[in-house]
């Protein structure tokens, strides 16, 4: 079983309550108040440009070049691609990059990105990249859920496009990388086999949990604007 | 004045002496024992791994988007630009990537990374930047130099794609560019105008003398192989 | 005028909204209900414990052997004086140790400290001296208005521990000895005198602005237990 | 096996050439030239500094409480018992403290402190405490060592001190206690039982192999005043 599969069943709750999110739901059959979704993509912005942080800091934690290497190709998607495409998306919904850029951090987003960034600068890559899977392979995953759920709604959907994002190959593809990259730092950092075993199991199931109930309040933020 | 040029000038003596060192002169007329170039290129590899690593670091430090792109575009063009050529250019001088690879570092190279690496993480983005360039800029104002010097022989010089390459415009524009930004840091970081009237002068002095004595001790180690 | 006052100054309205929240004036009356000051005490106790991470940066941070004696002694006093001392407050309160060490986090908790550790992580000392000070030197002030507030009732007050122990003498002398060395490593950044004329200003202003703001949060999760 | 011992076997050639350098031969006998004596100690005096910032580094990094307080108690041995030893030890040979202070940090000084940094900053508490262990536990094992020695020659030896303070019951007792704490946070960290088992095993050898180079380095720089 890969890392990612145990920690997820290790936190099943908090991961369904994360993928299965009301506003999850509500943009996949278009019913968010748009007010909602305005709000969580200015913080979800805001949130990218530390989430670059984390992964840059990803960089500096490498032991290896391949390892540096794909934490690079991380902090150019996300700021060089991800970024970009968020400041169009926005302004297909009325806010200006300077209105964006201008977005005061909501509390939970700032509590997320700071728990990932100090999470990772006190541990190894490997306890930085579990706190940063929540969000890249978790997004991958609702993705994937919408596309496939008969319940998700794509005519007429004003979110239809965000739901194609996290779908698409694209998205889909760089999540599996990150995966790969985690089973494989896993490794190098004598984490494998029997998981559960390691005496390192319940600090990395402590920290994956961290992050996944702190990805639940970034969506109760959204819905609460 | 710039904040380079300033610093400079603090450090005359050093600055000269790495500019003007034994390695460069022979570089420029071709003179350089073949061993000594071997060997400086490898080490050079796996120096350009870790100051990629300090690039990154510069990714986390930066207070604006702007900072967060410059540096990220830095780690891009050392991982997947400066990396490759430097490997290209190894096989060229007969050593193969994996020989690359596997080179010792030489404690004068390690000297050199772990120092600015931590003055980096235990200073500010300005500290970091401080302690960077000399290396970015140092190289570049060698490539100048080394183009404009009637004693340099490019005709059948064996190093002459070394000297084209620093003294060649997209080094000198990304030179130009890393100037440029430690100003604008500068500024921000509270130190403008009569830089030696700051309480912070002799901190950023000590630091830019050491960086570019340690870039001494690297020709050293290049002519000792 | 002393840059924590400057700091003050500038961040009026949130300061005088940390300094007088509900939470501290039903300390003084002692009306404040149970429930909350025990739950207060609790994340205390774990923020206790990240904080102390936070001076310990400072000693790594530290550019002379004065600032990381200093910070070392302010380490020393939280883990081995502040950290005991709450344990057996709690205990007075009906909290075994076992009980207060295994106190979840607050999100109001968790956000505070590590945006402190992150503001100091990728600053300098001085970014994260002043992340530091709304807490040590807050408390301090707190601790003087209430012993010098006629409203304040200490004769039957279930909190006189609290308020005797923050205004008492050994908390306001550390506190102080934390504001000269707040200005004196200012001055080595090369902050002093006019401090708004500096380019960094208005960074030094948000930071300070954040902490005061995360203090307030703080106390509103004390009342919401 | 201890951890500790498993890496020594590990690396057992650099860890002969470091317990038994010539330097620490020439202590026992006393024949040690007294400016190769006196430039150790000042550098020493420049390395404690950097290595109480190490120590406070792993206060940081803690990931609990016992953990927190034994490395916040070894920052203040260094800081407050170790360093003004040194300091009193200094003028016994003749260097006042405003000398020692003074003293430019060599090389080999500056490249061992810096690595441990990073080594610390980009790995876990684990990868810091085996950058620290050979010094903190090879000074123990050479006071044991020299104590044990028939060719040690205390009577008259100008160094005796120094023997009898690394084989004192202090100095070995604080070894003891972080030799412990190795093997609990390895534990923690998953390494336990067949190290060599582990994925992580290599960069561990490799890491302390590092370090005992550096402290061979370390001897080096005294004989070489």
């Amino acid at each position: 079983m890969s890392l990612y599969d145990a920690l997820k069943r290790a936190c099943s709750d908090e991961w369904e309550a994360y993928v299965n999110h009301a506003f999850v739901r509500q943009l996949a059959d278009g019913s968010l108040p748009e007010a909602c979704f305005r709000h969580y993509l200015a913080q979800d912005y805001v949130f990218l440009i530390n989430f670059s942080r984390a992964a840059a800091l990803a960089v500096y934690k490498a032991e290896d070049v391949r390892d540096l290497k794909e934490s690079a190709a991380l902090v150019d998607l996300l700021l060089n691609t991800e970024t970009p495409l968020h400041l169009e998306y926005c302004a297909r919904w009325g806010m200006s990059p300077e209105q964006v850029a201008a977005t005061p951090e909501a509390d939970a987003n700032r509590l997320y990105t700071r728990y990932v960034l100090d999470r990772g600068m006190s541990g190894d890559l490997l306890d930085l990249l579990v706190a940063l899977v929540p969000c890249t392979m978790g997004y991958a995953e609702i993705g994937r859920r919408l596309a496939a759920a008969p319940s998700t709604r794509l005519e007429g959907n004003p979110y239809r496009d965000w739901i194609e994002l996290y779908s698409g190959k694209e998205f889909q593809e760089g999540s599996a990388a990150h995966a790969a990259q985690l089973d494989r730092v896993a490794g190098q950092r004598g984490i494998e086999g029997d998981y559960s075993a390691s005496g390192r199991w319940s600090s990395l199931v402590e920290n994956f949990r961290t992050a996944t109930r702190l990805e639940i309040g970034f969506w109760e933020m959204g819905l609460n604007p």
